[in-house]
């Protein structure tokens, strides 16, 4: 994963503080701030995508190939968007408010890359699925809702 | 735009709703505010990017081609999410509740894929420019930032 520090999106993020000062405490607040919300928005996105997906493979819903592939198509560029923008360095649970992301999501950032990929992966394979039949769904989704939970499993913290 | 009726998200999303029952006013409420909930979502994830892309136009702070190209390509990726899903017909301001989505966004559809359309070829020339410099970006600026105001201007009520 890209690295980008606090410091340099905190000087992007500053613009609403007038009079260009230097930066303070309070902007590198406000850009970890505004980036753990906006990976909440992503996690909403990937949520309401797979609750979709999720009620055709149960068979609560009939298989639609229309809607399972907008379904599976929107999940799969939101499980893409670039992560360096939305987990800066110290935006940790217990050192920051509102996040439940572990530190382990920077200390052991190779492992949280290959959890995030293997969603991106998953999220691919059931776009191709989506379009073939509901078996094919069913099959995808193992791999797709594995990846969602093995992830919350190792860099989700409690709930605050 | 591909339209999904209420209906047969309704379906889809209904899965909270134990029982097995056919469906009933509550699970198109429920679908329904699923789906703004949804775009409110990407609308945020749209601003994040475009705030981050602003802010380096105006000269706020320096230009940093990998930030900027981070941002534009996330602003891409979500502006392309597919519309099917989360624009569902009767989600209407003044009709349900917690939107803004003026009824021309359906009565005038061809003019609302023109502008969500506008928006995705404005995001992509700025994934373009954002890897270029400070004089492209600020150029390709101008018609991302023309393509939500106009958006707003003719699709979105005023503040509920």
């Amino acid at each position: 994963m890209k690295r980008i520090t606090t410091f340099t999106l905190a000087a992007v993020l500053s613009t609403t503080c007038a009079g260009g000062i230097a930066l303070a405490d309070g902007h590198a607040e406000k850009a970890m701030a505004a980036a753990i919300e906006a990976r909440k928005h992503q996690m909403q996105l990937n949520g309401y995508s797979m609750g979709i997906l999720g009620a055709m493979a149960k068979g609560d819903v009939a298989f639609d190939a229309a809607t399972a592939t907008a379904a599976a198509s929107n999940l799969a560029a939101t499980a893409k968007l670039d992560r360096s923008i939305l987990w800066l360095d110290g935006t940790i649970q217990g050192e920051v408010p509102n996040t439940r992301a572990k530190a382990e999501i920077w200390s052991d950032a190779a492992g949280f890359e290959k959890s995030a990929t293997d969603l991106e992966t998953a999220a691919d394979a059931l776009v191709a699925a989506a379009g073939t039949d509901l078996a094919a769904l069913q099959e995808a989704m193992k791999a797709a809702g594995a990846s969602c939970g093995a992830c919350h499993e190792k860099y989700r913290g409690p709930r605050n």
